[in-house]
Formats: C-alpha cells, sequence, structure tokens
C-alpha cells in the first residue's frame, strides 16, 4: 500500500487534506482514484487507513478508515551527525540510514570538511535531504520521520548530547571498537554516533569530544569510506545488543 | 601508500612486474618516478613493501623491500549470494560489501530477478565487477582480493553450501532473526548469505533453502531495499558476535 506522511495540521475531523504535490503523486503518477485506499502517516507512530473520497485537479481528501500504531520504529533512538561529504555521498547515507532506523541527522561542518554550502543555498539543501529521508521513510515502512538538522559547528553538535551517550568513529582509535561499547551505552534512551569528513576528524576535535563524553570506537581495521562508516555504525548500534 | 594486487605470476625473484594498466596508473595518474615505494598485494593475505625500480613507457618494475602479513581480514569468511539487481545497486554492493569484508561474491538468477544478462556479456560484466571490488579492496586495505562469481541459478549456489553454515534474508520470515542465529553458525568457518531481488525470494524458493539447510531469517520489522539488506547483513555477519 502506498504511504504518505502527512503533517498533523492537514488531518482533522477524521479527514485528511492531501497537500498539492501529493495531490499530483496520487492523481498523475499512480492514478489512484476515488475509493482507493492508501496509508497516511503522521509522524508520531501513528498510520491511518484512508479512503479516498475525492481527488481532482484542485484536492485530495480522504477518510480515515482505521488507526494503526505498527512496530517497525527501533527501540533506540539514534542520531547520526556527520560531517558534510562531498558529492552524492550524503544522499546515499540518509536513503540507508533512514530504512537502517536513525531517528535524527545532523549535517556538520569540521576541519577537514571538504564540500562547504554558502549560507543562504542550506534552506534548499535541508529541502532536498528532507525529501529524500520522507520517500526512504514512506517506502520502508517507518511511523515516525526522521529529522534532518544543520549545517552547524561540530561543537554546537557536541553540546547537544548528554555525556556518555555517544560514540565518534575514529580511524586512530586502536582499542575500543564500537561493538565492545554499545551493552555500555544501549541502556540510554538516545545513541549519537559522530561520523567524520573523508580526511577524519583531527585529533584536537576527537580530543574536545572526549572531554564531552563522547566515545571515540573503532569500525574495525579496514578503513571504510565516510558514507559506508556512517551505515556500518548505524547497523551496529540499531541491530547491536539491548544495554 | 598506494596499493596494488597482482597476480602471483608477476612476482618473481624479489620483484614485481606491474601490468601495462598498473603501469600507466603509477606513472600516468599518481605521477611516480623510480626510487617511489608503493605496496604490491598478492591476494594470499601478503603485502609487499615496493620500491619501484623502472617506470617508463614500456615497463614498470618494483623491487620488494619488505614483506608483511597485516591483520586486516575479518575471522569470518563470508560469501555474499545475490540475486541481480536493477541497475547500479550491484556496484554499490560490491563495493561496501568488500570494505565490510565479504570473501567472496556470487550473483544468481532467481524467479523474481528483473535484470537478465544476456549470456555472450556476462564476462565483459565479470571483468566490471570484478574491477570495482579489486579497487574496493585496494583502497579499503584488505590483503585478499574477494572472488566475483556467476551468473549461476539459485539451485547451483544452493549446491555449494554446507548446511548450517548459510542464512537467507527473507521478508516473511517473522520469527528469526538473523542476529539471533549467529552466535549458532559463527562457529563455521565459512558462511553464506543469501539476498534476494527486489520483489523478494518465492516460497518455493525459500523452500529449497530450507531443504538444503539454509536457515530463513529476518532482518528487521522495516522494509529494505535489497542493496540494504546486503549490506546490513554483511555487517551483521562480519561484526557479529563470535560463534
Amino acid at each position: 500500500m502506498h504511504r504518505f506522511f502527512v503533517p498533523a495540521s492537514r488531518i482533522s475531523g477524521g479527514r485528511i487534506s492531501f497537500s498539492n504535490e501529493q495531490r499530483k503523486q496520487l492523481r498523475n503518477v499512480l492514478r489512484l482514484r476515488s475509493g482507493d485506499v492508501v496509508t497516511a502517516l503522521d509522524g508520531s507512530g501513528r498510520e491511518f487507513v484512508t479512503k479516498i473520497e475525492a481527488l481532482d485537479g484542485k484536492l485530495a481528501i480522504g477518510k480515515i478508515m482505521e488507526t494503526r500504531t505498527p512496530s517497525t520504529e527501533p527501540n533506540t533512538r539514534l542520531t547520526l551527525v556527520i560531517s558534510l561529504p562531498k558529492g552524492e555521498r550524503l544522499d546515499l547515507i540518509l536513503q540507508k540510514c533512514t530504512e537502517i532506523g536513525a531517528a535524527k541527522f545532523l549535517i556538520i561542518e569540521t576541519v577537514r570538511t571538504v564540500r562547504r554550502i554558502a549560507p543562504d543555498k542550506i534552506p534548499a539543501k535541508l529541502d532536498r535531504w528532507r525529501t529524500i529521508v520522507k520517500e526512504a521513510a514512506e517506502q520502508c515502512g517507518r511511523t515516525r520521520l526522521p529529522t534532518v538538522d544543520g549545517v552547524i559547528s561540530l561543537e554546537d553538535a557536541l553540546a547537544q548530547v548528554k555525556s556518555g551517550t555517544g560514540v565518534i568513529a575514529w580511524e586512530e582509535e586502536e582499542e575500543t571498537n564500537l561493538s565492545s561499547v554499545l551493552p555500555r551505552i544501549k541502556s540510554a534512551d538516545e545513541i549519537t554516533l559522530f561520523i567524520g569528513p573523508e580526511g577524519g576528524f583531527t585529533e584536537e576535535e576527537v580530543a574536545a569530544a572526549r572531554a564531552a563524553g563522547i566515545i571515540p570506537v573503532s569500525l574495525g581495521p579496514r578503513i571504510l569510506r565516510t558514507e559506508t562508516a556512517a551505515i556500518v555504525g548505524c547497523t551496529l548500534i540499531i541491530y547491536g545488543p539491548e544495554g
């Protein structure tokens, strides 16, 4: 069944008023009509089995037939803090880590971040990144819509994390593996994973993270590309042992 | 340091004769010259610190200065058996799962495989897939070169797997998670993971796998794309608990 996230403001009196963009999707792309049934999601964990009542060139209205709360969300609320990577790697990271189950994405700039986005271009980029996450979330069966924010500094990102609930992937860490730390931190409600840019975090950045109670961890003896590190790290945290 | 896999036939008397393609890479792309040092790998687990002795328009010869056996290979020898996916998804799977640590890739055709490759086009495709794997292996620090074979039938692939050492990802499996099976099968020297096409395996295919001693497993409540399932499955097996 086709799935659509809709803002809470569009749900009222047991009916859903789809956005203009969704109306076009329903009508012109999926070629649905009155009487067809879709799933609407308010992003809070609930999904609404919704019968289309009206669908034309101007509006798309659905009637909620049933409300469900499926358990497709992971127990761990994972925030991925990721240094803006080159090219289209962030698109891949956002799509894959949404499927894997991340709850929040926070894009940061670090000392070795290669790609820079002019401040006036960031809102358009955020729109694009949020669309990628929304489409992935709709397709894979998420009931909560992951958030995407940024671009902020590493320092500001560190300030948002409670001590002892975060890990930072660092290729120079040789003693502590992510897997070995997980049993300790999985008791936290929220876990934050920091992934650096192509050139890695600097020693000063890792020292700052450590001072904020973030644990430097290794992802093993092979050198993972930044997007692989993000995907592997999210997988190990979401699927890993419960604390 | 730049890394190159070379066939054993090109290593003799403490010297390495690089291929014509590698010669061009060394000379024209990396702009190295005599006296520069690179790492050569014979794919068996050893790496050779190699000083370039001659590099010109005709040949590239290096002298082995030191032989090492680094421990970058995972303990588990993982074979990924993957139904040929659409578009460029296989490229992504090969690259990422090489970094993660898969040892073998076996491409199969299944009932719902959408993409078909004419038999006469398969050798050229295999060349391309092996190049992707080789470049990923060189970059991430592997010392064994993963193999790529196919395209064969699911039946022929099942015949190659020892009972009790394989898992097949199936979205209709609701009881057994991959993570819960791992402690049981990680004692095997080799583990095989079967990943289906976009439309999934058929019930008959899963029954055939089960009859061959392959365990159907779930990758969780979210619907993963085929490439995400391959990457997540490989990650959990390589990084998972030891048997």
